[in-house]
C-alpha cells in the first residue's frame, strides 16, 4: 500500500514544470513532469497549469499543503516575491513561505529566491536552486560545496545546514548562443561528441591564463589549421566553457572539502568527466532533491507534522 | 592636379567592401566602399564584384598593379590561400603574394594572412590585420603593441618592422550574440549609452578574479536587485567584455611600451575609453593604414618602385 500524500512540492522554471505528490515522511509518491515552463505560459497560463496538473491532487478529498519553488516567483513568473539573504537555513525558507491564493480559491506558497553579494559587490541570484540544496542537506548530504550545472550554473557553499554563499556562471547559456548564432556555428557539427575533444577543452582552459574570449577563439582557428576535426569541435566548445567554470569554481575551493554535483542526466556526467580532468573527486546528488526541499521547508513552516 | 594612380589596394573582409586607388608616394586618391562583403556575395559575386568597383580603374588605360588583403583569400572567399608564418615583415608578405587571374583576364594579388601559436600552442590567425599593421608602420608608427578592435579583436605585437606575435579575442562576437540571443537580451535596452556604465563595466572586468562566464551574469543581477537602470545594460555589457579582453591583454604589457588602436569610428573611441579607465596610455592609429599596408607591400614585392 503506498503511503498517503501529505504534500504538493511544485519545481515551476523556465522551461519545465514538475509537480510531486510527497508522504509525511518526504518519500515522493507521483510525479508530474512537463514542458510547461514560466516561458511557455499564455495568458492566465499560470492558473491553467496549476489547476490542470495539481487541481486533482487537491481535489481528492484532502486539503493537502502546496509548496512552490523556481522561476515561477519571479519577475516574470506568476507572482514576484523577495529574495532571502544568504545565509539561510531551511527554517528561514520555511518562514519566509509567501501564500498565494489561485483564482480558482487555491492556496499554494513559494518558497523565496536567495540573493548573496558576491566578492566584487555584485548581487547574485537563484531562484529554485536554493530547494534542490534543502533538500540535499535534509538527505544527508554533507555540507561543502555545491556544483549545479545547468543554463546558468550556481557554484554554493553550505555550513552547518545553511546556505552561505553561491555563485552564478552563464556557462550553459553562452555554449549554446555561441553554437547556434556566432560563426564558430559554421565550423561546429552539432550532433558529434568526442569525450577526448571535451577532455581537451577543460584541460585548455584549466592550464591557460588567458581570456576565455580568446580561447574561445581557438575552435575556428584549430579547424582552419587542420588541428581539429568538424566532429570534434562541440564538445570541445563545451569543454573550454565548462573548464572555465571549474577554473573559476574551484579557485575558492580548501583542500579536501566535499563536492556535489546537482541534477540529473548528461549534463551532470559531463560535470563530473570534467572535474576528473581537474582531479577533483565529486559525488552526485541523490534523485528528487527538491521534492526533498519542498518537504523539509513544509515542515520548518508548521505546514506538515 | 591630383596625382596618377600606381596600385590598386582591395581590404575585403566579411562584412565590407574597400578599394583603393593609391598613388606612388602611397597617398590616396580615390576610394570605393560598400558593404560587399565575403558574407554577403551571391555564387560569382566575387568577379562581379571585383570587375564593377575595380574593372573602370584597371580600363582606364593604365595597366595598374592590384594587391588584395582581408578575408576575400579564406576558405569561404574568393581563393583560399595559405598563411605566412610569423614572424613576418613587409618584405615576407611581398615575396608571398598570390597571383590570381580573374575570369574577365584581370590579374590581382592576394595578401596572405598570418599565422602563429599562441603560449598554450594554440594556432592563431588574422587575415587583413597583417595588412592594416605593416601599413601603420610604413607611416612612422612606432613598433609596440597594437589594439584592432572589432568582431573578433586582435592585439599583435611588433619589433623591428616585423610583426612578432598575436592573439584574437572574440569580443564584439560574443557582446552582439549576449545581446541578441541570450537571456540578457530582455533586460538590455539596446538603444541606450551611458559612458558611466561602460566605465563601470571595464572597471569591474579589470578588478575582478572570477570568470568573465560569471561576470555577465551581473547584467541581470544587477537589473533584478534594481541597482543598475535597463538604460545602463547595453554598455555595461560591452564595459564587461572589453575590460576582460584589456585585462589579458595588458596582462603581458611591457612598462612604458607604445600602444596603438587601429581602426575607426565610435569602436576605436571606446576602446581609447576603455584604456584610460585601465590607467594606460594610447594612440588612434592614422587613417588608410590599410592602403598604405598594400603599397608597402607591392613595393616589396617589386609590382611599383
Amino acid at each position: 500500500m503506498s503511503p498517503r500524500p501529505a504534500l504538493i512540492g511544485i519545481d515551476w522554471g523556465t522551461t519545465s514544470f514538475r509537480a510531486y505528490q510527497i508522504a509525511a515522511d518526504g518519500r515522493v509518491i507521483d510525479t508530474v513532469e512537463t514542458a510547461e515552463g514560466i516561458a511557455n505560459q499564455p495568458a492566465g497560463g499560470f492558473e491553467q497549469t496549476f489547476d490542470r496538473y495539481v487541481g486533482p491532487w487537491l481535489d481528492d478529498g484532502e486539503h493537502l499543503p502546496v509548496v512552490a519553488s523556481g522561476m515561477i516567483s519571479s519577475r516574470n513568473g506568476w507572482r514576484e516575491t523577495p529574495y532571502l539573504k544568504a545565509p539561510a537555513d531551511a527554517a528561514a525558507f520555511g518562514a519566509a513561505l509567501t501564500e498565494h491564493v489561485s483564482q480558482a480559491g487555491r492556496r499554494l506558497h513559494f518558497v523565496s529566491g536567495l540573493i548573496c553579494d558576491d566578492p566584487s559587490g555584485n548581487p547574485d541570484v537563484m531562484r529554485g536552486e536554493e530547494t534542490q540544496l534543502i533538500g540535499c542537506l535534509a538527505l544527508g548530504v554533507p555540507d561543502g560545496l555545491f556544483v549545479m550545472p545547468g543554463t546558468h550554473s550556481k557554484w554554493a557553499m553550505t555550513e552547518g545546514g545553511r546556505l552561505l554563499e553561491f555563485r552564478t556562471y552563464m556557462t550553459g547559456e553562452v555554449f549554446a548562443v555561441m553554437r547556434e548564432h556566432s560563426l564558430l556555428g559554421a565550423f561546429i557539427d552539432a550532433d558529434a561528441w568526442s569525450e577526448a575533444a571535451f577532455a581537451d577543452g577543460v584541460a585548455a582552459s584549466l592550464a591557460d591564463k588567458d581570456s576565455v574570449l580568446h580561447r574561445l577563439f581557438t575552435v575556428r582557428s584549430r579547424v582552419l589549421d587542420r588541428r581539429m576535426a568538424a566532429d570534434d569541435t562541440a564538445a570541445y566548445l563545451s569543454g573550454i566553457l565548462i573548464g572555465e567554470e571549474l577554473r573559476a569554481g574551484l579557485a575558492g575551493l580548501t583542500e579536501g572539502a566535499d563536492l556535489t554535483v546537482v541534477g540529473a542526466g548528461a549534463l551532470v556526467d559531463r560535470y563530473l568527466a570534467a572535474l576528473k580532468v581537474a582531479g577533483v573527486g565529486a559525488r552526485p546528488a541523490p534523485d528528487a532533491a527538491v521534492a526533498r526541499g519542498h518537504h523539509e521547508i513544509a515542515r520548518q513552516a508548521g505546514l506538515i507534522a
